[in-house]
């Protein structure tokens, strides 16, 4: 993978600053798009554009397809519509709709209204009106379609008219008469079986396609484990319509483990290590400012109401173990929601199988418990809390009884969390980081002195 | 994509206790080889070898391949060492390797020595002695090659032999005379321009390639970011050895992020919901023991030695913030680790930028530990947390002070660790998690009890 210098970025500035036209086009002429676009992302807007305006629409529009969001987003607004118009018209259908997506709505309807293939503008109106994250949403319109009648030989001919704008062929879809999928053979078929009388006799039938309204994380599941690397979509009547392939697969695997596990860490927005200090303080703090809040909240717990108000003072060795009764509540919740987050997203787990789980973690949560609970327990045996040896056992009673009481407790409520955001249709990855973990901790404390507090009424009366 | 549902496992379960041969091979028939393999997931040890003897070979090796790494394990402890080598004989080599290196070292010299295909048993040989994690050990040698100087009706005669034993095939890869790769051009070349009179005039030359010691990440970054389906091997003389298919790399991908993710939450081998109480336990319990001797370290930190052990007896007040220290050291550390993790693993951030990312992160720290510790300064400036206005102010202090100190920590701590490690040739994502966590909430409680201890010297005389 090519890795532009900064050395080399600074000589690239230097010959825009001085419009060396020339040798700008001697750089840009072998680059792949991919490495054009990473280029792009690390110019300034004036120098980005510049140079975007040297490329041929072709690669231009290849370029805009491969660039960051965010950059993407800034230099489609400082390019005319016309332009933009000329180089949706060069991009594959599914490509189109993204960038297109990414604009305001009137730009929208302005950039569709100057492309000149009425064709091309025909299945982008077509494709927007699909779900983001449905198989609608991804499918590209691009493919090579043949009548299931046809000859090798016709079919060969109606391949090579097809294949002209189509970077890669990996299937042959066979329709119908009435369009609707009846087949599909793969391309080295019209090369062990050149000659075939017709299509139906060496194609395989009933092939695996999904419907344009599949959620696109089930397609992916499919893509993995049958090996794809297209897949055919069709309507609600069997019509084919596009098809999926394996590229837009792999950045959609990518993106989605990358924000889960942004999310388990505690980063609102999606962010790189190449943003600004605003923009990642603006996607930090807001975590930062939830366990803020719960810190505070914990404060006011421990400080007690007012006729509880002395249990810190009442037993000064509880305060020691305030950090491990916290941290325990923190780390049992995110490994429980995590497994349940990873499972839903692999397909291991589903809403069926839930209560056969909380009911194994219940399980897991007690053998957790048990060793945790018992360790502390003998720890403080040796290590007494406290110089006065009848305070020091209640403390070390009510450090063992809440730690076993909180473990349980956020094993139950890590793995409840993310299955009824599921069940809500909300993404269950929100759950992990913040959320379970201020709650877990708020909790854990409540119940450290709600233990200890009885704990004392009963042994010290 | 398929799911068995329960009903139906058991309902085969008695078709194989009841031995009805003719009923199983009805539902396995048209099954495919992925499907087959998630149902022998399900099934015990025993009814999933007696399904497995029921498949022939070539099932069978499809099969074998598609099952979960445990399941593999140990279904091929049971199978005997001949019928593997059969099976072994119809896989692709790559994946025939992975199978062959879950075996112990004395099987595998026996499944080898069983294998009748001589051609395979030297590709395996060959494969085995690259690391799993290059490009060599993720490469097949089944692919489609011919010499640049053929006509593209010859080239198309030797495709026609080479293409029985492919499933797929992308790319046609031109070698010169001594083997080594000079060019590439897909498949659908053969339809476009099909009497070429010599191959190197219509292929694209100097081919995108990788090194058989190319670690794989960076591989798969080369995939998703030119969009490739396959990718040619060379070895250190540029020979073409073999070809890295999609299929390996988006499973990789999936794995690896998996991985990172269990990794920043705690779990320290890969487990499914699907894994028993115990399993699970042993992935959990290792994380929770290290919070366990954590929040016990924070336990004598906050005793205090001799000489300092009534900070908390003097300060009441301080007791009620540990949980807000400890927490947000913890979340700030999450945060930047994960983003150098991320970093690089997506090939944002390498070890020549560290410098000025730990710089950044510095800023990025200093405006986050200003408006959190205002924040906590205003808010006990209104909740005084003490009776006494005097120590409530030293408290307040205390508390602003050490969390200004935590979050600058806790940033270039948890950016650091994974950097060294990075460094080191180790795995980064292992510092996310508990390392970092535990570390920081440490690190925390000194902090504090330090800036306490100092305050109080200083402003109590």
């Amino acid at each position: 993978m090519k890795e532009f210098s900064k050395e080399y970025i600074e000589r690239l500035n230097t010959m825009i600053e001085q419009h060396d036209t020339e040798a700008i086009s001697t750089e840009l002429k072998d680059m792949h798009p991919a490495d054009i676009a990473e280029l792009v992302n690390d110019l300034h807007d004036d120098e980005a554009l510049y140079v975007m305006r040297m490329l041929d629409d072709e690669t231009a529009a290849d370029v805009i397809v491969e660039l960051d969001e965010d950059r993407r987003h800034d230099l489609l607004e400082l390019i005319p519509n016309e332009t933009i118009a000329r180089q949706v018209e060069q991009m594959d259908a599914d490509d189109a709709v993204d960038v297109i997506q990414e604009l305001d709505k009137e730009d929208r309807e302005d950039v569709i209204s100057h492309i000149d293939d009425v064709e091309q503008a025909g299945d982008i109106v077509d494709l927007l009106q699909y779900d983001e994250d449905t198989a609608g949403g991804y499918m590209s319109t691009e493919m090579i379609v043949v009548n299931e009648n046809m000859s090798m030989p016709d079919c060969i001919k109606a391949m090579r008219r097809q294949a002209e704008d189509l970077d890669e062929i990996y299937s042959i879809y066979v329709v119908d008469d009435d369009g609707r999928l009846c087949g599909i053979f793969p391309l080295k078929t019209t090369i062990t079986n050149p000659s075939a009388s017709k299509i139906k006799h060496v194609m395989e039938p009933d092939p695996l396609s999904v419907r344009t309204d599949t959620p696109i994380d089930e397609v992916a599941l499919d893509f993995e484990k049958y090996d794809l690397v297209a897949m055919p979509v069709i309507d609600s009547i069997g019509r084919l319509v596009g098809r999926i392939t394996i590229d837009d697969i792999i950045d959609m695997v990518r993106e989605q483990s990358e924000r889960d596990y942004q999310l388990a860490s505690g980063l609102s927005t999606d962010i790189e290590t190449s943003d600004s200090v605003f923009t990642q303080v603006k996607a930090r703090l807001p975590w930062l400012l939830i366990g803020l809040a719960g810190g505070l909240a914990n404060a006011l717990i421990l400080d007690g109401g007012e006729g509880e108000q002395d249990l810190l003072t009442i037993l000064p060795g509880m305060a020691l173990f305030i950090p491990l009764i916290g941290g325990t509540g923190g780390n049992v919740g995110t490994q429980s929601s995590a497994i349940v987050v990873q499972g839903l997203a692999n397909g291991s787990l589903d809403l069926a199988r839930a209560g056969k789980h909380l009911f194994k973690e219940l399980g897991i949560a007690l053998l957790n418990a048990f060793i945790i609970a018992a360790l502390v327990f003998i720890y403080n045996w040796f290590v007494a809390p406290d110089s006065d040896p009848h305070r020091a056992l209640i403390t070390t009673q009510a450090v063992t009884l809440s730690l076993f009481c909180v473990i349980i407790f956020a094993s139950l409520f890590g793995s409840l969390v993310p299955l009824i955001l599921e069940k809500l249709k909300i993404d269950p990855a929100i759950a992990t980081g913040p959320f379970v973990t201020v709650t877990n901790d708020i909790v854990g404390m409540i119940i450290y002195m709600s233990v200890s507090s009885w704990l004392l009424q009963v042994l010290l009366p």
